[in-house]
Order: structure tokens, then C-alpha cells, then sequence
């Protein structure tokens, strides 16, 4: 088994730099938005959405890795200037892949996290450039990648000495068909055991279908992880790619507040608390009058 | 997709019978014990632990299935007869394993609950017997089975007209090779969709490895599953079977708290109640000063 | 890794006793047959065509594992009376699977050889006593088991004195979904190499489809398996049972002569010897006019 | 599911293409030669090995894909160089593996066919450029690719207008750990006859063993397969890579003249049709006898 080994300082000095994305502050951190970015109308409504329902970070892919040719495959530059104008104009951090060597220098220049998804997880040439652009690298694992190939994955970015990296654990493939993939929650767990490094889980692709992201994504954070990728689009049944799995900006906030993520106005923590307080006087009460 | 579809009325009253059990009640329902039965001293021990932390349940192993033919194969008679003392010692219900259709009248008269394991889980000779026994029965998920072969199964039991079924997920078989099987918590959040049935999860050996056992527990409860079955014994390093993933008592007992299932005196209970009402008045009073 | 070790008497004596089936011959064993027994004119015309075509033993069930209790579940007694019946009527030797340890005696009484089914590979209480009928025993594959746990499960037969053990690979479970499963020729290879039991292929489970049926006997012949076990039914599209994986006996016939397998007169071996000659001959012509 | 189509005239001309490296002769093409290029010494010595063993072409890794970037990378533009020189000392066509898109021109410019590796089945990129060097293009199968997705994958590189695509089936991932990978015949077939495009097998890397490479190769060639892709290194316990599972030279050898693919003198030839000639009149004088 393959570990990467931090030393104090080093783990230490990851945690501040991945910090300003809320890794190690206690509070989940949660990327939402559109699995592409479609048009300029719809990535801005997405990060108005997702920014509303708590999210604090903002997702959309640019360039698309697609089974087909003959599919969508994504905005490209375009894509990243609108991903970027959107995130900026929610005060969002974006996150998108990058997937090709050639295309680094210009997805660095649009986002705050470079994603490196599933099917290139062992791309090496990638992974041994990606680091260079000094931003963080939110590495997907493999989807039947095993634990200590991810983590090998990840020290290939490590070694250009670039140690903010992100596991992301996406579900695996399995014979199960009836959803489209596996999450494998036990992975996660172990990876960040072993690693030291932030793990998130990405329900939407790890189960294909709506109605599995909110239960899955509180099994997650239940487990202990450090946060959700979910995807969100303003018109799911009309999106350019994966429209079965992504959430509805409605579904996504009531998820959001039902995992107590939902930002709040002080009148609304201070009612939040009130009934909180009613209610344990309330079983305090029952619980005299028996005795 | 084939699905097991319960009128109204037949749901209702498979509810009332499993109720006995805890499903249906709220709270979920924690069956414990030591994967065999090995001694009278031993499945007394380890009942008395697991009722001392919370457990709902008493498990232990009479007949085994063991992969290898020179590993210990379970206690037999002998074993169900010391399950069912201890069970009785403790008040908790039990639950073992039956094997074959030439055991079910024996197991029946020990048992609450009759398991059917992985390995049999498309024995269907024994599926279609063991129903007409009466008593509940915990049908285990195959470890290669899809959730349509599972809810088949269970249909072969439902068709003798024993509605008392309970699915339980124990993790299906992967390439990943660090933990023994990948917990399968999508599955088993559908299987209990689609069925109705009642679904609880085996982390025990879903991971076959004890540090998983409280984060995957945490989340299978998150999932909004029915309940755990944990495999426990006084001494596992001394255990006949399954050394590596057996808790010990002080780890179930230090689990069952962590989940809030740990039985409380009314002092405690008040103890909680009152620490829980200064927290949330400690955070309502810096939220005025802020103000 | 858990090994069967025969000394040499005891392999010696197995190839005795199973040699009446054709291992050891040097010759591959073909079993062939329908799914299901499902009436006299259909395993009398199954058996007819199969011997006709060259097979050396005769498949039919008539107890069946199937996924669902609303599926055909086979004829029972009767099924094996017809079989035994049809056998008896071609002069082959007739295999059969038992599903529990109470049907042992009755199947034992009409079949030459008892077939464990894969759903039944670890059905421990059914392996402890399938051997004592003193029949040979055909141990096929689960569809997730590792080479250790079938030899292991070889084992359990073997533990009773009966090492008359055939081993059936029939394909696993992966995550492909354009075949039923996936046929696994290494761990067949494998198998035989560690157990120095005879090992043969069902390629029509395995493929779940007719056309992959040939090439992948003809694969598994050059592997240097012992046999091959092939649903053929007189009319597949009517089958009761897997009817898109039954070979017609047209089908089977040309699939016999294309392996070399086919039934010969003396005028039909002397024409062929003739013509291979010839053809033997005219390449040596051509060589010579070359040089 | 998706498929290449061809119409007549397309695939006519690929045939006409590939013939250079014996695609479309009714002979297998064997493509042999190390993992990882390691030295002039080492890459000249493997290629005279195979040329004189019968391999129609010469295989070796310049830029290797490892999972642990502390591993051994390939020598790089000097490994190719030591390849090309090989190549032309013995008259053979090189395969060698590129990585990413910046490598495409400098691969190009030294091999005659530029292998896509497992790992990078799904690199989209790279799919979309490498074909626009005009060479034929290997395209190995992702370790859990479905049939869909690799057929797919190669309507990247056909969608540049390049149809010289030769699939490469090197095993999937299953549960099975006693072999590395497991062989997929089945779907090495089936994407033969869905997409009209020429399959090899290369069991070196399915196996992971040297004592599985020749059984499969029979298998893979009794299947209809159009060819193989072998390891072999001239001392393979020192190779750099893959140690386990590299033929030696002696063994090579062996197995191609077992397939009967070994180089013949004319004498040998001729030796061998007299011989053969002398067995089947030896069989016909045995059955006049009998008559």
C-alpha cells in the first residue's frame, strides 16, 4: 500500500491554503452547479442558486469528457470565461477540469480549482503538469481505480511540490446496474486516513439519480468527510449532459437545509434556537413529570 | 425491475409483527453479538455487553459457512441452545443463521429471527422453506447479487405468506482489495424504496476491518436505514472466526454513545437534556451580543 | 491460497472412476442438452439430436434456481424420470443439478452425474452431503468466486472420500452488460492446474448469447480444458428457460464438426484422411516447385 | 449501443492499410518485444530474439504510464530513437505507447504505430489528435471499459478521418485477485464483428503470469482473434517493469512454434508435411485394418 506521507509543516501549510475554500474549518464544504457550463444565462442563474442555498464553491465543465464524439462537448474557452464572470459574480470560487496538458495555462487563468476527473486519473502527463500551475487540484478517483492508485495518482501531483490537493470519490463500477455507479464510502474514508489530504464525495455521478443525492450526501458528511460535489442546473430536463442526476436549484436548497447548510439571517437562527430550546425543556418536562 | 409490491393492509401488518423487534418505532434497531457462538462464557459475556450498550438484539453463529472446510463450522445444537440462554439471560431477542432446509425446525425453535446468509442467498430450496417457519427472517444481499435478484429473493419467502422479511446489505464484492467488500449504501436505500421492507446494514462485514465499523454505521443511519448489525465479542483477537472485524465491548459500547443509542438512567438523560439547553442558550446569547 | 492436494494414487483413481465419462480419453467431454427438462418429446428430441451430433453425455434440469418464484421452476420428479428416461434411450450418461441436501437421494437415483449449480457453490450443508451418493459431482463456479473459494468449495466434497470432482467454470459477474457475464478462461486454467481435477466451460452461461458459443469452445478447447457443457433444445425460441442463449441442434451440429467433434462412419473418417493427404501433398508439391 | 459503422469502401481501404503489418493475411500478427525500452543492448537483443521467433513486429515502451511516479518512467525520446533502431536492424514495424498530446509528433516521427495505453482509453485529448499523424493507432482497452465505451473511444480517432484503428484487449478488473487482470474473449469478439476493426489480445498483461501467456494465446487465436501482443524481454527477472510477467526469448519461441507461427526453412517444411503426411496414412492403414 502506497501512502503519501506529509510531515507536520507540510499538512499544516496545505490546511491554510486550502482554508480559503473552507477545507478544515469544520463546515462542509459544498460545490454546486451545472455539470456544463451551456450559456451565459444559464451558468449565472445556477451560481444565483447554488450561492442562495449555502453553496460555497461553484462547478461547471468547459471542456466535457464525452463517451462520444458525437456528444456535447462543452463551451471551451468560451465556457471558462462565463464559468469565471459567474463566479465572481456570486463571489463563488469555480472549480472545472481540465484535460489535456495544452489546456492548463488556460483553465489556471479562469479557475480557483482545477478538476481532475475520473477518466484521466492516471493520465500521468496531466497529472505531473497540473501541479505546476499552483492552484489546487481536485483529483476524482478513478472509476475502478483502487484506493492505493489514487493515492499514487495523487502523489504525481505532490511530487511537482504542489500539496494542496482534493480527493474527490465518485463512485465505482460495479455490476449493480440499477444505479449507475457505486459509491464507495469505505475508499473515502480510508483515503483521507491514510492520505491526510480533504476528501468530498460527488453523489450526483456516483448515483445517476436525483433521488439518491440528499440521503447519500448525509451518509457522507455523516462519515465524517469534508464535503459534497453536487450537480445543479436551472432546467435539468433540459441540460446538454447528465440530465437525470442534477437537482433542481428547489431541490438543492431543500437538501441543503435539511443538512443544516441553508444560510441563515440572524432572525432566522435566533427562531432556529428558540424552537431548539422549547423543545429540550419540553422532553426535560415529560421526563420530571414521570419520574 | 422486479419489485415486491405490499397492499396497504399487508404493509400495516408486517410493521405490527417486526414492531416487536423496534423496526418501525423510530429508533433503530442495533443487533450485536459475536460472529459464533464459541462457549457458554463467551455468548454470555458478549450478551450482556451488547445489551449493556444498547443493543436491540442478540446475533451469534450456530451453523457457519465457512469458506474452507478445515475452519471451525459453529457449535450446531449446542450453539443454538447457548444462543437462546443467553438471549433469554439478557431479554434479547436472537437471531443465527440457518443453513439448510434440514435445520429450519431446529433453528426455529431457538431463534426470533432466522438469518439467511450471503452465500445462500438464491438457495432457493431453502427460500421457499424457511418462510412457512413463522418467525421473521433477516435475508443477507448475495455478495455479487443486484437489488432485483435481492427483492426476488425475498419474494420467494413472501410467496409461503411470511411478510416478516428484513433485507440487510453487507457489502458486495469489488476489485477494491483494502477493505474486504464495498459497502453498498445506494442499494440498500433503493432495495428499502422499492420493497417496503425494513433494510438494515452489516458494517462488520461490509469493511472487514474494525475502524470503519462507527463511520459507516454513522452513515448507514444518515441514510435513513432501519438498523445495524455489529458483530461483537469479549475477546476478538481470541475469536474462532472473523478476528479482524469483531468489536470489543468498551469500542461497541464507546460506538453505540457516539450514535446516541446507549441506554441512559434518568439522570443521565436529565444530565443531557440540561448541558444540551446551556449550549444552545450559550450560542443564543452571542448571537444578541452581535447583534 | 487454499490447494485440493491429491497424492498420486488418489488422482489416479479419480481419473479411473470419471474416465467412463471421457476425461483422461484425450477427447473432450461435450454435455449437452436443453435448459429445462420440460416433456417427454422435448428431451427425447434434445437427446436424439445432441448424440447425434456427437455429444458424450446428456444436461437437463429439473430443478431449477431461478431469479424469481413467478418463473418456471422445473418438472421435479418428473423431469428426472424423463431425463433418466431419455438417457437410457440414447446410451448417454445423464447430468443433473440438486439443489438441497433433501432432493440428494432422489437425484442421485436417476442422474450419472450431480451438478451443484453456481447459486449453490458455497451451499455448505449441500456440498457436505452431495458426495456421499458416490456419484461424480460436477462443482460449478459461483459468479463472483475467487479460484481459492471454489477449490475451497471442491474441498467440502472431497472431505467426504468422493473425489470424483468435475469443475464447471460458466462465466463471472463483472461490470460488462452486452454478454451475461463475462468467461473467465485463466481461472479455468488456473483451477485444473492447481486442483488436478478435470475442469470444463459452459460458454452458453457464460455468453448468455448463441453466437459467442462456438468461438468461445473452440477457445476453451485450445486452452486444453477437458470439455464443454452446451444448452441445445429443440426449439429455443419455445424454451421455458434461457431461450436466447439454447443452441438449435442444427447449430450444435455445425458447431460439433467445425471442433472436430462430429460422429464419423469409417467412409467418412477414410474421406477425410484422403483429403487432408491432398492437401498435405499439394503443399509439398508447391514447396518443391519452389525450391 | 454504439458501433462504428463502415461502409464498404472504408473498410476496404483500412484493410488495404493495415495489410502492411499483416492485418487481413489469415495469418496472426504477433507484436513482441519488453515492457520499457532500457537500453540499446537490451532493445536490440529482444528484437532479434522475436523477429527470429516469428513476431511480425516489434514492441517497447519509451514514455511507460506506471502508478507510482517513484517508478521507473521510460527513457523517453531516447528510448524511442533505441526502439527505431531496433526496428530497422531487423527488418520490424515498432508499437509504441504515447501518453499525452504534446508527445504526438515526436512518436510519430520514430514508431508505425502509436499505441494508446489502457489508462488513457478514455483521455479524450489525446484521442481526438493522435490520429491526425496519419499512422495506425493501437487502441488498448480500458481496464472497465464496456464494449460501448471503447468502441466509442475509437470513433474519436476514426472521427478524424484515420480508420487504422487495431483494437488491443488486455483484460478487465474483476474481483479475481489470483490473476492480475481478467481476459475478456468474449468482448474482444464481439467488438471484432460490431465495429469490422482488427482485435488483438495481449495476455501478457491479462494474466500478469508467464505460465497463462501461451494457453490464452491459443485461445485467443482459436476465436478467430487477428492477432497478439507479447512481452518478452531477454532477461526478464532484471527488467525494469512487469517482471512477472515477461516471456524469455527460449519461451517465446517455444509458444510460437506450439502455435505453429515460427519461421520455417524450407527443409523444416518440408519435414513437417512428410511427417504429417506419414501420421494421417499411419491412421488411414489402422482403419483399413479394422474395416
Amino acid at each position: 500500500m502506497v501512502i503519501i506521507n506529509h510531515n507536520t509543516e507540510r499538512t499544516a501549510s496545505v490546511s491554510e491554503q486550502l482554508r480559503a475554500l473552507g477545507f478544515g474549518t469544520g463546515r462542509p464544504v459544498v460545490i454546486a452547479g451545472p455539470c456544463s457550463v451551456e450559456s451565459e444565462g444559464q451558468i449565472l442563474a445556477a451560481a444565483a442558486a447554488v450561492k442562495a442555498a449555502g453553496a460555497t464553491a461553484l462547478r461547471g465543465g468547459a471542456f466535457k469528457p464525452r463517451t462520444s464524439p458525437r456528444s456535447f462537448q462543452g463551451l471551451g474557452a468560451d465556457g471558462l470565461r462565463l464559468l469565471a464572470q459567474a463566479g465572481a459574480a456570486t463571489g463563488l470560487p469555480v472549480v472545472t477540469e481540465v484535460m489535456d496538458t495544452a489546456q492548463i495555462d488556460l483553465v489556471a487563468a479562469h479557475a480557483d480549482v482545477l478538476q481532475i476527473g475520473s477518466r484521466n486519473m492516471q493520465n500521468f502527463a496531466l497529472l505531473k503538469e497540473v501541479g505546476r500551475a499552483g492552484k489546487p487540484v481536485m483529483l476524482k478517483r478513478g472509476l475502478a481505480a483502487t484506493i492505493a492508485e489514487w493515492l499514487s495518482a495523487a502523489e504525481y501531483i505532490t511530487a511537482s511540490g504542489n500539496f494542496q490537493v482534493i480527493l474527490c470519490e465518485r463512485g465505482i463500477r460495479t455490476f449493480e446496474t440499477y444505479t449507475r455507479n457505486t459509491l464507495d464510502l469505505s475508499s473515502a474514508i480510508l483515503a483521507r486516513q491514510l492520505s491526510g489530504l480533504p476528501v468530498i464525495v460527488d453523489p450526483s455521478h456516483a448515483a445517476g439519480r436525483g433521488d439518491l443525492i440528499a440521503p447519500l450526501s448525509r451518509a457522507a458528511l455523516a462519515a465524517g468527510l469534508d464535503g459534497l460535489m453536487i450537480e445543479v442546473h436551472p432546467d435539468p430536463a433540459q441540460a446538454l449532459s447528465d440530465n437525470e442526476q442534477q437537482l433542481t436549484p428547489t431541490a438543492f436548497a431543500s437538501m441543503m437545509a435539511d443538512l443544516g447548510l441553508a444560510p441563515e439571517t440572524e432572525e432566522q437562527q435566533m427562531a432556529r434556537l428558540d424552537a431548539a430550546i422549547r423543545a429540550l425543556q419540553a422532553q426535560r418536562d415529560r421526563l420530571r413529570g414521570q419520574a
